[in-house]
């Protein structure tokens, strides 16, 4: 088995080649756009995993040619682009965040067409590779795959393995007996049955949770009023919160210090560093602050799945298809799938409630028009896809934030 | 033809008698709850028009025996109810408004039970009548007759006639020559469609307004950034300026001296004066003040098509079925539909577009909770409805009106 | 208003004609392949109806341009191939008829490529024009103008109106009064509920059958046996025997001592001797026998419904939509709608009996695999619409059939 | 692991415990009514498979109690029933067959009783087992068991695994590199894709018989006309071959010496003898004739991705859901599945051709009303189901059916 990893120079990288040292894979292809990046961090990864095959690219095609998974990961712009998204949000009022809100759709417009060029070289390349997409907004960046290139794709992102995790941790119970049944996008999904054994122990969960009015210590994104939590009656997802508590959360990012992109920023540096220590053939420990907490098992379990044409159950980002019946067919989705040889099928999912049924169909809505305008490059597609996010709350602040974007993207 | 008014003594009941005595009708029979304003209404309606049959009832039953229609349009806690509506709205920093938010969360867990009474009583008393329900929020409160009453029922605004009439009126055609394609919810609704004898104009409206800059004089409730006509090219209700300027209508509410409930209450001080007034027999010019513009011509069309068995196309409120596909069957939409005696029967209307898409869904989903919690009267319930509202921004605003609204309520 | 009629040497046009004098319509264009019929019928409809503007056309051109209504009533091939038609099935054991089973397919072959170019001619020369196809098998040929041409389309048919009289008959009440809830493809309907002054009868009719044990003497369709009847409990269109009765009606016809295109010759043979006889200005009495009864009332009822912009309810034959869940939405199929300046649009049906579904799709299948046969003039579309259509029961038959098919239509 | 076997004393239960004991299972208890059989057939199994701990029941209940796995084999009234059944049909001129046509709905009518029963039992004595139905119609008789029982049930045939095999052997590949994409009804299905290590190669399997004009040696049951596989480009279920050639398989059945079921009766006689012989512990050779290849294969794979909770693909018989968008939510189909300890999730399929729809379609709905006469006991739904039957020609015939099946079903 071959994996090319795009974007391999990512501090990340060393959690999955861990990973995939320990499963024993044939073959690590690691491709990077910046080469010092490469140099360091592929580097290290060979210290640290000397008995894999890893290989390191400087041009995309020899690195793809003849994969059986390509792993993307990649961020366009780097952390400085991150950082004037999430300024850009504050600025006028909003959530400044990487994935949501107008953070997210910047992102978006700027990685789409990469990462589309990727898909194409890929189908040319590698054209019976796997796709796995982990590059946020993983929902809008795989809803354009899904719907515009010509190789496999599933989106995969870490929170639906670390709920697994988390919960199994809380119940005393080993990961492979818990199951989840997850629904919605990605960042915006909501757990409504948690099976161990067959058996829903979701309600006693919120039964615990009601009467003792305290949060389970090992659900630290369950990070909302207890009513909400009592009421819903589901375990959503901790980006919920930008939703659930818009008012809140932007006050909370004023009063923070300093955003997200830069306290990144400092652990990156911090990482490279270690990465750049030729007597450093260890893991640091400090990898975990950077988040991705389970990341390289949630890439493992679907190679895993596919490679041995196993009907795994994995909660991936997919094509809906008939899963979730309130959604378009070709919308992307967050849901259980059977995942074997042949890709991803998602799980038919029972009715949406209404409690979180309009959420969930409105930003997919907005997610629909913002793979529009990464498509098109057309203002119009992009204000409207600004105008159609449920956070964005005036048609003028779209207006400004589409002068800017459409500058800085250079349309 | 027998005609019931439930709410007999409203400010508008002569506008509507005095279409109703243009149109011949058999007979006409007035109740209403407070005594005092039917003796006063009901008695200048008489006055107006003497040839008509018109009589008052204290009683409801008396009223609504054999009616073969029944116009509701009563207000539950009258005027001093929405006063405190629209101040529980800006109070926690949310638009205060009658339909809109919480507001008209308020209003319809208030009027629910009480339409659902006199519902209950047609059907015993006048089990083939149609009941029009004019009383607001109409989709939210025509939703719950749908679901529960076993009438037909019809819900009916005066907004589509309207933008029908203003739109003719801008074109210079006649409003029969103008055949509108609206669809949405009531107060949440778009216009798609202009056909003038069977060519769609809208284009031409839109790119006469795109390039003069200027809103056409005819269309007031056009009040929105000529970007977003521009780029949406539909003409959006008036009342979709709560959400499409979400943050600028609060600042506007705030800014002004009164409340929109205590300038009707001085209207209808006004009103009711004249009315009382017993050398007066001429409709009051200051009837228009009060809103509800082609308020009598709306019920008029709806009768007529009824009475005569003629398949006219109105827009209405009514269950959706299948005629929007991105909507549940049971619930109540606003589309054009052909009328006749036997109901409304929706035209099926062509995907909605997601920049109109999400927010419809949001605002449904809102509105079926809104009537879960009119039916089970369940803390719950509202709580989840105000979470779901896409204006409520945060789940502990949503808690402290639900410890208000509860308790106003009396559950 | 100008009605341009192709076909308009048919022994049936005097019975049109009759009917638009009748109207007081603007112009009659008619038109005729064979230039000796055009004479002939166009000659005597003129003394018929001196008042009415009738012009004869050799050229289509003339006869279209301009048209507000395109009225196709076209045999392809004349009453011998209609005889052979008929003889194919017969002598494969099949039903040999004109609309139903192989006669039926042979005849759509033959004919959607002729319809589709006066389609395509009539999109040129009169584009706003209703193109009202009378001609049989209305559901494979109207299907196959809905996919395929520019213009606007119905279909439609003298059963439903004929059924509509004779119920009125049955009842004693005017045929306005009766409202037909009929659903399914033309030639293959069934009556559900029959609605006078908004009650259904259907139940009591059904009851009376079943109690006397005698069928209507109004309804001589209603040819089933008595059990069929009750305990379907709908009215089935009368060729419903041809799957109801497969085995009896092909030894009936068996036993006949002739074919219906031989009575049908005899038929008109007599007819054009009548309107060729100069001294004739009457509709001959002998006109009934040719069967289409009420046909020309059916074609008033919808050019008055478009042209006076009513939503009149006609039951005819258009593109599904969403009307009927169980087939598909391109699907033409044949249901009440209102009809209006803007065409017709399909009444939502409520989800069909699985009594009757079932037959009702699979001969839906088969006029899907006929008319693909027809535009691709393929030889394996054509066998696999044979091995599709439930009453050929044998593939080894479709074999054969195909073979004298393929050679007679010079594919 | 426990597993129960309803109908223990079937001539078939060596091969399946043949299959049990290699697996290693824990404890087979057999149950038949029957005690003679159970006593010849269970005392057979006990010396073939001494290692396996295998108990014999003459009550139910203990059988069932705490099983995991429950597996109905039932025939309720014997061959001698299954006879009788043949013979209905032919004596009006219809295929005489166990499943197909009349025959099938005096088994299903016959059967379904008794198993909603036994499923029943197993809902109180074992809540958590799964019931493994291989009673025939399987179809039917698993669509009544998904719509009433309180178990979980899966509907299992041999068919799909014979045909994996067969197309293994004749591409010279093993099974396990065979995925097929069957869809429709339990012997009503179609194989549209024959993926070997993800590459459909049924293209070539067709243009392979299409040139050679031979059907493959391997695939005995693809018994038709050379032009129906090339045509239709799928592989059908062998039973298609009543539909297909409805008036030649009827005509063979005439010119046969003795029906199936007296060849049957032959067979179990000698069977029965074989196992009474105290000597024998090796499952009979003659096994094979009986007919169920691959029975025990089949059962075995379903009962290890259970146990397992492995999700692997098989193709059974489940609750449609909206894998078929053609067909109800609740109707029965066979698909393949992704099969764990949760049960078995049909995946979605794509649109059904219009050249199998119609059939499949069809046939579904006369299944849709043979469970609501079995569950009714109404002669007007039997009477129904006969008349919806695409094979029954006329509605005289299935009266006279209906007849005879009200009496000799007790009703």
């Amino acid at each position: 088995v071959k994996i090319a990893v795009v974007g391999g120079g990512s501090t990340y990288t060393p959690e999955l080649v861990h990973g995939l040292a320990a499963l024993g894979v044939g073959e690590v292809a690691l491709y990077d756009a910046d080469p010092e990046r490469l140099e360091i961090v592929g580097g290290f990864t060979k210290r640290m995993a000397p008995a894999l095959s890893i290989s390191l690219h400087r041009g995309r095609g020899a690195a793809l040619a003849g994969a059986d998974f390509v792993i993307v990961q990649i961020r366009v712009g780097g952390q400085a682009a991150r950082l004037a998204d999430e300024r850009l949000g504050l600025e006028h009022g909003l959530i400044g965040q990487e994935t949501t809100g107008v953070g997210g759709l910047a992102k978006a417009l700027r990685t789409i067409p990469v990462l589309l060029d990727i898909a194409e070289r890929t189908a040319q390349l590698a054209p019976n590779a796997l796709l796995i997409n982990f590059t946020n907004p993983v929902s809008i960046v795989t809803e354009a795959l899904l719907k515009q290139a010509r190789v496999k794709a599933i989106g995969l992102c870490n929170i639906p393995i670390s709920q697994r995790m988390e919960i199994a941790a809380e119940l005393g119970v080993r990961p492979e007996e818990v199951e989840l049944d997850s629904v919605g996008l990605n960042h915006l999904s909501f757990v409504r049955r948690v099976l161990v054994r067959g058996a829903d122990v979701l309600p006693e969960i919120i039964e615990l949770i009601a009467k003792s009015g305290k949060k389970p210590a090992n659900l630290p994104d369950l990070d909302f009023p207890l009513e909400l939590i009592r009421h819903l009656a589901m375990i959503p997802s901790g980006y919920l919160r930008y939703y659930f508590l818009a008012r809140e959360t932007v006050e909370e990012q004023r009063a923070e210090p300093r955003l997200r992109a830069e306290e990144v920023m400092a652990i990156e540096r911090e990482l490279l560093a270690y990465y750049a220590d030729r007597t450093k053939t260890e893991k640091p420990a400090s990898l975990s602050k950077r988040g991705g907490a389970f990341y390289s098992r949630a890439a493992l379990e679907i190679i895993e799945a596919v490679a041995h044409d196993r009907g795994d159950r994995l909660v991936v980002d997919v094509r809906n298809g008939s899963a979730v019946k309130e959604l378009p067919e070709d919308a992307c989705v967050e849901v259980p799938c059977f995942v074997n040889a042949h890709g991803a099928t998602p799980v038919p999912q029972r009715a949406l409630e209404p409690e979180i049924r309009g959420l969930i169909q409105h930003v997919k809505a907005y997610e629909e028009l913002a793979v529009r305008a990464a498509l098109s490059r057309s203002r119009r597609d992009l204000y409207l896809a600004l105008v159609a996010h449920p956070l964005v709350e005036s048609a003028s602040i779209a207006e400004k934030i589409s002068d800017v974007l459409v500058t800085r993207l250079g349309w």
